[in-house]
């Protein structure tokens, strides 16, 4: 996507080999407008898989999902509360996620009720690396007995196996930007449409 | 607001004399319709202020904040994060809240750069309480030389001492809802307009 391809240009920043660091406009400080227009394309590309809801995780994904949302007539947004112990209670479904960023280990959970059994749901989320957050709403969704219809990125980490995988196991990923990889100067090189 | 009152009505469940759980529409599940009206609502209530910014804190205050964004023609939305331990930087300004509800107490913090001096802020946030949040976020507010224009706020709960400290203080508060009590049978009561 045009925009955020220059918005990641512009206000991007490099941190070592593998961070992305956008605060300026997507996960501290947020672009309105930007993450409004990001919200549409994604709409416009899932739009013909019939999404009942959006399920993101707390918190830098709401806004893209909210946005989204908003564009597919207003359909609900869900989000995945994270929690470092495992609440065991018949009212949830939860799931294990690991982050290589931080190096923690996250329990993601959602109350059943928001997760109506048969509900088709699309994933939406900020980010994707090594594919971690979106296995866990996957998981979420299977144990809810929901299908996931699709899966909407922001910034794809291209240099990181979670979009491989995820397109090789069949699902309709799409990210509205890719970073290919970060080059020796600290460059946010960024794959092409 | 006639709509948010109908969905607290419908929806919202209380626990013991002090709780509102609206996870359905406001922070688990979103309804999207709503919270796009709660933002025009805020919108209306607040474009006079002349805000060039909305703060709020991670992750439940988000939605509401970037729907009001939305309305008041796309200006940014800053979230402050939340973490357990004090991050001594320089670039960061930070300041220390006491949750009653969950006994515990986090830092929040604002990356400089997304408070730039001189600017207005409206304070929005998805409830109101005993006003620790709103407190923290003024003080990183007038730590980074920034003038808080008002506070916007979806539910407030009457009778906790937040919202009058604040009215008594000066501060520009509007709240989209107002819980008087919790009575005797568990019902939600309202303080109508």
């Amino acid at each position: 996507m045009k925009e955020l391809n220059e918005a990641i240009r512009k206000w991007g920043k490099a941190i070592g080999k593998d961070v992305v660091k956008v605060d300026m406009f997507l996960n501290h400080r947020i672009d309105t407008a930007l993450i409004f227009r990001m919200g549409e394309e994604l709409a416009d590309r899932f739009a013909s898989a019939r999404p009942d809801l959006i399920l993101t995780v707390e918190a830098s994904g709401i806004a893209l999902a909210l946005a989204c949302a908003r564009a597919l007539g207003n359909i609900p947004v869900v989000f995945a509360k994270k929690g470092s112990t495992v609440v065991q209670n018949e009212e949830m479904v939860t799931s294990k996620v690991y982050s290589f960023t931080h190096k923690t280990e996250n329990t993601i959970r959602v109350d059943r009720r928001y997760l109506p059994k048969g509900s088709r749901v699309l994933i939406v989320d900020d980010f994707l690396a090594d594919g971690q957050a979106v296995r866990g709403m996957t998981d979420l969704c299977v144990q809810a007995g929901c299908t996931v219809c699709g899966v909407g990125i922001g910034i794809e980490k291209g240099f990181q196996s979670g979009g491989d995988t995820l397109r090789r196991q069949g699902t309709d990923l799409y990210s509205l930007a890719i970073v290919d990889h970060i080059d020796e100067k600290g460059n946010i090189c960024l794959r092409e449409a």
